[in-house]
């Protein structure tokens, strides 16, 4: 939070509620498990805030915030949470929770105890996607010089955008056997092969879950980057099996929950 | 009810209300034969709950809750009635009803004065779907070992998992003569057998009765199983002649009635 | 009205309603002309009741209902009026009103009216649907036994349920020749007759009158039958040519005035 | 207005409003011209009322229509404003405005000044459609008799029904040649003219104005001419380049002012 | 703002409100080369108004507006802000914020502060749509004279209009190798030469920022020029790989921050 904001009694309020949380943000769950392993649930929840919200005074505001980052803290025990401001990059959503655990039962706890806080009847539900991660499909039977490329790391420092995508594909596209489908998907990957470092991916499978056969997630420093790998994968073959490519596209800057919060109680 | 929450004042009164009723519940429609005898109505109706919900104080929800505990209870003898949860999984909607009976005024009935109760004017309606369940179509003409593996029993245990996906098949489709159609729902079901032990399905008949041709609904423990089968399912040919699957997709956990009170006391 | 409910001090008020104004019911429009005769506009207006209503206490529900059936009354010299409940079994729809007029202008008039009345204001447009009848277009050329056929009197009895569905044709449909609609006419009339005496069928024109260019409309107490009798029409030549079907399905059942004045009372 | 409902205070007032301002209702923009010549832009914005205004009483309502009717006077200088009643007769809209002017600023200034006014805030958008008259594109190919056929007048007499249809033709369609497209259009207007007398049309390009490549506009008498006008041009080649027809279609009465602030003040 | 309007008191206050801010509105970002250099993000927001402004009296609305001046004028360093009127125009938007910055996180800071300020709680985001300006993809390949005709200014002059259509390409448009959709942007140039002094156009890359792949801007002061130029657009080859066009099409006048601000203080 900028210093120069935290002037007068809420801000000053606010600046102790962001604060004095931050020491036990760590004391959470197995983050990077949940974030690298397959057989992880991922659920994307968007929430625009209702025209109430606008007119609650700062002080309420406040204690409503702080309730919220309450539920978020008591599950995290569990769940790994991250968090987004779509407001104004996005249509109908204001924020939007990326939640990950190894059984969708405890996501679905944290929604429906933030949805019980007090803050709850400020979030209007604008959408839910469901995916799981699972172990690479394609990769196996890819050329060894491929394989260590996509192991490069990507590029270190801040990756201020996450961009959601959810994708169904055509009834042609599953009824080609496997091998076919490794062809084109090889073909895919070698396109978005020069924008590995700059632009971190990843995929939750979501056939049955959703409406959807994938989420695909991004986070970048560079839009400019983002906006050139996914023109390349729409020039691949296998996009020409895509039936479903966003609706919606969600784009979004990455926030802290303090950042967040900071954000909201304006 | 876990116990930690068995207390103050209000919670006192839910937890006995719970607990009250459950002698009751067993005073009931034949619910083995409604669930598995053909010619039986299904109907699933989704409800959000209004904004004006989240601001009722705790006595007013359980009041409403006390009155929508004796809606289901007063319509037991008619209709089976299974309970969902959707909130945070499912977009738009927080609660999931399966209402089977064998006629389907009866099911109107209890929605009806579900809605007339004092519960009713803070559920708003998120999709209505209606099916029927029919003799097996294709299975007769099955080999006998499919057969046989089709009557292997479930796992035991609990599944709390519920998903609900409709279907429309194409012109095409109905097009086909019954042999054709035989051929390729053969495939169908080869594709699901190995799935056939961990997750639990059921099949409504639409047409007519909603702008479908099927319901399908299925429960399982394992929701990677459940994605896997229906990867399996996109995968055959008979998938080809699928216009609409899903659109919505319901996914939510199985409650019991008590259970689902419980939730939407909080 | 069942006895039972005449009970308790509105009960009695809505009892009183109910019966004084079953004597006026029968001086109306020519309501048989308007139900068979070709050239009559029929006009199918759905309504959800809005989440006031439900907040409303019983003298003043049942001081509007009474309104209501004023004007229902008022418009009977010149439109017949049906009515549907669909609350329970149709997405966002309460109630069905069916308006036949010979001139559409009096089905107008009716409905603004409606609008009008105190009740109106409870009344919330879920959909219009406007076509009109016609003398048949193919049964001419049908063969002597199938017109024969065609004539057979329904079952008598009550036909409690009854479902709308609107069609569109493909343009291709449209630019085959008379003759050929006839040949495929004459099949989709086959498949439905063995569900004639159970399933009553009436079809309005609507092209250009709507965003349609049929509406059917099916009345029948056996929900097996009419399933079946969709299930045989979707596997004729002509349903190849249905761009639409549904989108809405209304499904609901038919009720008196009084009827569905008792049920919007509670 | 009929002198049976100019009883009771504001109904009187009511009359005393509607007639006292006839006598300016000619001083008004060369009405003529704009309904005729090319080059003039026409907007159709149809609006609902809001729940809102059925709670306000009789003279509430009488002040806001005289503050309409007040808009509308005051810019009859610059645009021809045509009125119609689509309430009971289309969905989502109870009344429309066609707006023509030379300038589509002096609509946009009605539209703007109507929402400012004391009725703006009864008023809900419920769409608009803008497009432009041209002049005949394929007429001056047609041979002589089928010219001077056009040229034949309507019938006289009061053309109570209006229908609006907006049109988008297909890629295809605009990449046949000019004279393979003169060739479909004369079929077309060959289906047409049998109800040139009965049938009033208009047509506005709507290309780039709007999602829409034409609209066109209907008035008639004779609603089963309409209908029968419109099967016959879904029978021609040209229809099968028609990628959209309606969506919606608004089918209403037209109103003179006084009528419809009669309608609206019930 | 016209005299005639500067009268009375809040009239007067609005009057000051819009004169004293003239002078600074010149401290501003580089407004050229944030509209004519590649690598900048376009942001269009449209909102439409909350029915509670209407209800608002002279003196909140100018206390809000003067808050929304305050928040343009305090992005005005890091991003461009252009102003439309959409209201009459278009469907279901009352005002549209062009914005363009060099870093997106900029735009977005800006939405949220003017969603933050007092004027906030009444705009009702109607649809965002993202994309960045890029180097010209085709026209180095064009021939000499067609280069140099594109460089040719525009008429000087008001352009009122600006009009914005939101367009995705089909799969099979980006399967075509460079040099054939080279071969077809020449043939969609040359369709649009006519129109290149009367007409302006800009275009965003949408691919991944949104669910598009470009968004086209217009202005005019000649409406019909522009529509001829949709209509010949629509002719080439080219578009017939347009899966998008428009959906929505926003139609609307040019306003300074001023201009807007007193059409919305009616």
């Amino acid at each position: 939070m900028s210093r120069s904001r935290c002037a007068g009694l809420y801000a000053i309020v606010l600046c102790v509620l962001l604060g004095g949380w931050v020491s036990a943000s760590y004391a959470a769950a197995d983050r990077d498990k949940l974030l690298s392993e397959p057989g992880i649930y991922g659920t994307f929840a968007a929430f625009g805030l209702t025209e109430e919200w606008g007119r609650l005074d700062a002080p309420a505001k406040i204690a409503h915030l702080t309730a919220l980052k309450g539920v978020v803290e008591q599950h995290r025990e569990k769940v790994a949470i991250d968090l987004y401001l779509l407001r104004g990059l996005s249509d109908h959503a204001d924020v939007l929770f990326r939640i990950h655990a190894a059984d969708l039962r405890d996501s679905q706890k944290f929604l429906v105890d933030l949805h019980a806080s007090p803050m709850g009847r400020y979030l209007k539900g604008a959408g839910v996607l469901n995916g799981m991660s699972k172990k690479a499909n394609y990769v196996p039977g890819f050329p060894d010089q491929m394989k260590a490329d996509l192991k490069t790391a990507s590029e270190p420092g801040p990756v201020p955008y996450a961009i959601v995508i959810p994708i169904r594909k055509s009834a042609e596209w599953w009824a080609l056997d496997q091998e076919k489908r490794a062809v084109m998907m090889k073909e895919h990957t070698e396109a978005a092969l020069p924008y590995h470092k700059t632009v971190k991916r990843k995929l939750y499978h979501s056939s049955g879950l959703d409406d959807l056969d994938f989420i695909t997630y991004f986070e970048t420093s560079n839009l400019e980057d983002f906006h050139n790998l996914i023109l390349s994968l729409e020039k691949v073959k296998e996009f020409q099996y895509t039936r479903r490519f966003g609706h919606p596209t969600l784009l979004g800057t990455s926030k802290s929950l303090d950042q967040l919060i900071e954000t909201l109680a304006q």
